[in-house]
């Protein structure tokens, strides 16, 4: 989508190797905190153990840890410089996005996630391998809502533990509760407009979920998580959510073009699984508001279809972009990121290499392959 | 039960006084944080508030507040006086509990809890009520899935925000996610041993289990973290959870008693909901160890039974008195509270006041109505 905008390729390259480099501090710290918390389990009970390897392994396989790298950038953007205190809370927030994914593929009975199975299908493997009774689906669900709810607590526990004084970390555990907050009014939000016709849904429903649930809770929740960490003024942290909101309404939107157009390989998951979850995108809501009867009734045979063919896929595809509802979104997302860079770039306020490092993520977000 | 052993009655009633007085203030400062959580939740969205809504009806339609009034315990146990503060830090456990109820709810697919309807009931009804589409019990599963975790948000935001200095406040909340990590390691643990064929459990996995999610979470959880907030001692928070995790293993085997031989009214669920749900409880365990043949096919043939008869409740509860069962649990349960009794016994280290209401709950646990 780049070639439409003014992305400057060098500055995004950098902002991807620096993301990159605090990917990899991010990680050695994850795979230190699993082994405190396996010692713990250990103690406890075998199955205690088994979770915790589970959801390292869940947590370890995949995912670019952007929300964690959010939080360092958020810190030094207001001037802060230990680096390794908050490399160490960055944590909370991967343990974070942990709870959220297995809850969310519980919830949509997904079969895979980063290129391997989701947390209730690891547990359906168990219930197979050791002969057990009751249900498949019904223990593998149930055992994924509770590893989900451990690794929530991993996250408020990393960050509670940090060598931050304790008002700071006070502050920054009420920050991480709101995030929680609006991430689960988006959760519910999200279902309950998946679960209405789809008539009844407005552009307007999307758009919150986009802001509750990926502006606040994957860029700006983060970046203002590691602001209040670096004790950023009121004036600091205000641009940072502004370009959070906005960088983060892309994010999502520009999401859910690659949810319909990308390939299996890009997303670790299959390329129906939107479509058979009934998933009302802007994408597909503008294409119904401006399809003929035809196409209109080829979009609602396919939302929502368990059964959904390759062919059907294909089709939404192409009407999608015939009806210029492509178009539309990519227009949003194009304005919604210049938007985000106006915010930062008026500002005096925020460390100058952030802030370049924050230009090449918003350049990153709609670069992304499709 | 109390015929057999030495209970206090005045005593008892006087803990029992005193816990109603606590509900009272806890039950008010639930409903204010209700409201200020109705507030910032219609900022959001409408169904935002809905949740707010469903969750206090949820909250307020029942519950002794035990937890809550255990926090407050602990705290005045090691000699702290500010009552108006530490009653806004029990709401915490409450909010905690809510957070629990509505996730084993799910997980057990049951219909209804104090009286009323579960969390996902709830939503299933709103579902119906707003002619939506895609699957009654998945909508309302998904929406008390988040409903739950959201809960769980207000447990660490209402500990977080209270006026105790930043330090205390930070050791609490690092205790409130020691809480959460073993109630999750006793749900799984209690999952799991619901999944496996009976013959592969053992009396010391249901023991573990116990310890978990009744012991530590229940008793022992809640009056160290009051202490915590009181800022007690090694030696005093080691005596409460000596007497927390005796009492707390006793309170659970004998709710498994009544689990089988209480009435609806009393217990606010059906009689029958832990044999259909299969829970492989002390009583069901020994009864199978020390049966003879029919004995053991009949109860087999019961447990896990979503369609048993009210003729098949009554064969369980004759075969787990007449194999000795029964007495061996009562047996288990009274030994169990004369040891915490003991364990506060011995200390000099707490509060007299509160060593008083504490032997007080220890004779309550085994004094509710079968």
């Amino acid at each position: 989508m780049n070639q439409n905008m003014e992305v400057d390729n060098e500055r995004m390259e950098k902002s991807l190797r620096k993301l990159g480099e605090w990917k990899e501090v991010v990680n050695e710290l994850l795979e230190k905190e699993f082994k405190t918390y396996t010692k713990r389990a250990k103690e406890i009970h075998p199955e205690a153990s088994r979770m915790v390897e589970y959801l390292r392994n869940f947590s370890m396989r995949g995912g670019k840890r952007i929300r964690p790298g959010l939080v360092i950038a958020g810190y030094k953007a207001v001037g802060g410089n230990n680096h390794g205190r908050i490399t160490k809370a960055a944590v909370s927030l991967e343990a974070f996005q942990t709870y959220v994914l297995i809850h969310d593929d519980v919830e949509d009975e997904d079969d895979e996630r980063r290129g391997g199975p989701t947390m209730h299908k690891m547990y359906e493997e168990v219930y197979e391998k050791e002969d057990m009774i009751g249900g498949k689906e019904k223990y593998g669900r149930n055992i994924a809502i509770t590893a989900g709810s451990l690794a929530g607590s991993y996250s408020v526990d990393t960050l509670s533990k940090t060598d931050f004084d304790a008002e700071t970390k006070i502050k920054a555990v009420r920050k991480l509760e709101q995030i929680h907050r609006y991430t689960a009014a988006g959760q519910t939000l999200d279902h309950t407009i998946n679960h209405r016709k789809t008539e009844e849904v407005t552009e307007e429903d999307v758009l919150k979920i986009h802001e509750l649930k990926t502006a606040q809770y994957t860029i700006a929740g983060p970046l203002e998580l590691g602001a209040i960490l670096g004790k950023g003024t009121k004036e600091q942290i205000k641009v940072l959510r502004e370009f959070g909101i906005k960088a983060g309404k892309a994010f999502q939107t520009y999401d859910d073009m690659l949810g319909l157009y990308g390939t299996k390989e890009k997303l670790g998951k299959p390329v129906d699984s939107d479509l058979k979850e009934g998933k009302k995108t802007l994408l597909i809501l503008k294409a119904l508001e401006n399809g003929n009867e035809e196409q209109k009734e080829k979009i609602k045979k396919a939302l929502g279809n368990k059964n959904i063919t390759q062919k059907q896929v294909e089709e939404v595809r192409k009407i999608v972009k015939e009806t210029g509802s492509y178009e539309y979104s990519k227009k949003r997302v194009s304005k919604m990121i210049e938007e985000s860079k106006e915010a930062l770039k008026d500002s005096n306020k925020i460390n100058p290499e952030i802030k370049e490092f924050l230009l090449g993520i918003a350049d990153y977000i709609i670069t992304r392959e499709v």
